[in-house]
């Protein structure tokens, strides 16, 4: 098929100062290519759309290359193999991996993993079953620790790590507390995934409303956003607390520099830690953590939401609303229906 | 004796804004107290001065209740028993506790510790032996966790716990960096001290200072400053760095409140720890500590360094040096020869 059909993917043109633009982006049109061995060609169906990708568009060193000028900017996504020269690959099998923004990715057998879309809905295994759902889990149960009882406070709460956040610590005993931003995400964490407190950034005081909703103080604060958010929650730590850095969202777009969190020395005070992570250090427990997770999701003991946006075309307008808050759960990209 | 013998001492008057000046204590005399049942009477000798007590002297929360106005200023000291109503105290033995900045001091045997001052001079029991000894050993044995060959950078390096901590990581086998304010101090922490190299923050670009000496990065960052010092240290750290965060003495008479690090996306990037503690949480193991320290000061592998200041009445001003970085070493207040 490769020479016939056209590959539409975009392209970083450059590198962009606070929130990107259309003119950042260059949106290319190429045959198709063709698949080497130990490679397989993927139509690409949902991609992924995470904070995380704003990062890898800087050119600044960090945990993972900056993509390059010119190159297929980088994104999670799930696919449908349609070419192989790989033994374990056939045409017909759904796989995930880094295949980009675009329509169709040859990549290697060693970046995709092999997905049973009897098990799950193939936007789950960009949730719940891939790194929202990793990122929780290990976050939360390798890092943050909580017990039978500790109050857990999670940021961005009704997006998709902290949605899932929310509910793992709830299965463990703990006391869940959730921010997000409006009424109508403080509702869903409340009457869907029935957390014990939701608090409105926008429309409420932070302060007051952590100290009425954390009257012990915080046992565990997962932070996924940043900024005056991460400083009112050190502010109410426990004794002993533990500050888990997931991501920082409200400051990826930030033009003139990071602000740090002025009430750190509350980690002395209460004699409390705060540790960032690495979901891809954890890469050799997915498995298990995923089958953990998939058990959860079939006995409708988690939940989650998948904010689904058709058409590879929309992606510059739509990878900003990660950080307008304009979405519900995860915001996926659709790129072609299965 | 009491009755006839008059005793001054500094109260707080007022709550300082900025630094504390004269104006902020009220110095009063008045007859010496009678110790009641299981107390006894101190005459108290030298004076430690710490930078904790810029904090008791702010009306704020925090883990030890604020100096009330007019009460004797808070400070821990060495003194010998010249009254005693406690069978365990006799005319003549050395104490330590908080006997406060006064010349006599009425205290509970429950708040004194009997010292031995045949085993190391009186001072050293303010310093390497009392609280910044024990600061140094579980901050940085337990909080920090230097391994053999790491790199270990401390902050104030130059003073009681800086001075102390990097002489401990180098007894574990880390490459240790200090970093101080000014010539005299680098050459002390190199000659004097072995450290491996010396920072001159008051002369020297920090970041750069810091890619030199630490070029694979810090895996353990002992923070007795805060601020800008703090800050480029995570802009440095290495793969699951430590950062225990002791003080922020820079930032203790901040008029517009602390500024936030920066940089502490740095944890995320690296999987890394910032971590705070309080040496008061090892009172348990206090005695272990003591004696392995002990046997080191003797054979002679840790040097200690006090900056004795002779007069009572000069405690306003000489308070004052912690935060100007004017002393060098453990900075205590003589109030009487013994």
């Amino acid at each position: 098929m490769s020479g016939d059909v056209l590959n539409h993917a975009f392209r970083l043109a450059s590198r962009p100062v606070g929130l990107p633009t259309r003119d950042n982006w260059q949106f290319t049109e190429q045959p198709v290519g063709e698949p080497g061995d130990g490679e397989a060609l993927v139509r690409v169906l949902d991609i992924s759309l995470d904070p995380a990708m704003r990062g890898w568009m800087n050119d600044a060193r960090s945990y993972i290359p900056p993509v390059a000028i010119g190159e297929v900017m980088r994104a999670f996504a799930v696919g449908r193999v349609i070419g192989s020269r790989h033994p374990d690959l056939k045409v017909g099998d759904h796989v995930s991996g880094l295949l980009g923004v675009q329509e169709y990715a040859v990549v290697d057998r060693r970046g995709l993993n092999k997905l049973d879309p009897a098990l799950a809905p193939l936007p789950v295994y960009l949730n719940a079953l891939g790194m929202p759902g990793m990122t929780a889990y290990f976050g939360l149960f390798d890092v943050g620790r909580p017990e039978p009882g500790q109050t857990v406070v999670v940021s961005g709460a009704a997006g998709a790590v902290g949605s899932l956040v929310g509910q793992l610590a709830k299965l463990k005993g703990a006391r869940v507390v959730g921010i997000a931003g409006g009424p109508e995400k403080c509702r869903y964490l409340l009457d869907d995934l029935d957390f014990d407190a939701a608090i409105d950034y926008k429309a409420q005081d932070l302060g007051r409303a952590l100290r009425t909703c954390c009257p012990d103080g915080i046992d565990v604060y997962f932070d996924n956003v940043g900024g005056e958010i991460l400083n009112a929650a050190l502010a109410r730590l426990a004794r002993h607390a533990r500050v888990v850095i997931c991501g920082a969202v409200s400051q990826y777009n930030a033009r003139e520099g990071i602000s740090g969190p002025a009430n750190y020395m509350s980690l002395l005070v209460n004699r409390a830690s705060m540790t960032g992570f690495m979901v891809m250090d954890y890469g050799s427990r997915f498995a298990e953590a995923g089958q953990e997770i998939a058990g959860w999701l079939a006995r409708g003991e988690i939940k989650t939401q998948e904010d689904i946006v058709t058409g590879l075309d929309t992606f510059p307008e739509t990878l900003l609303r990660l950080f307008s808050g304009e979405h519900n759960g995860k915001l996926i990209l659709r790129v072609a229906e299965d």
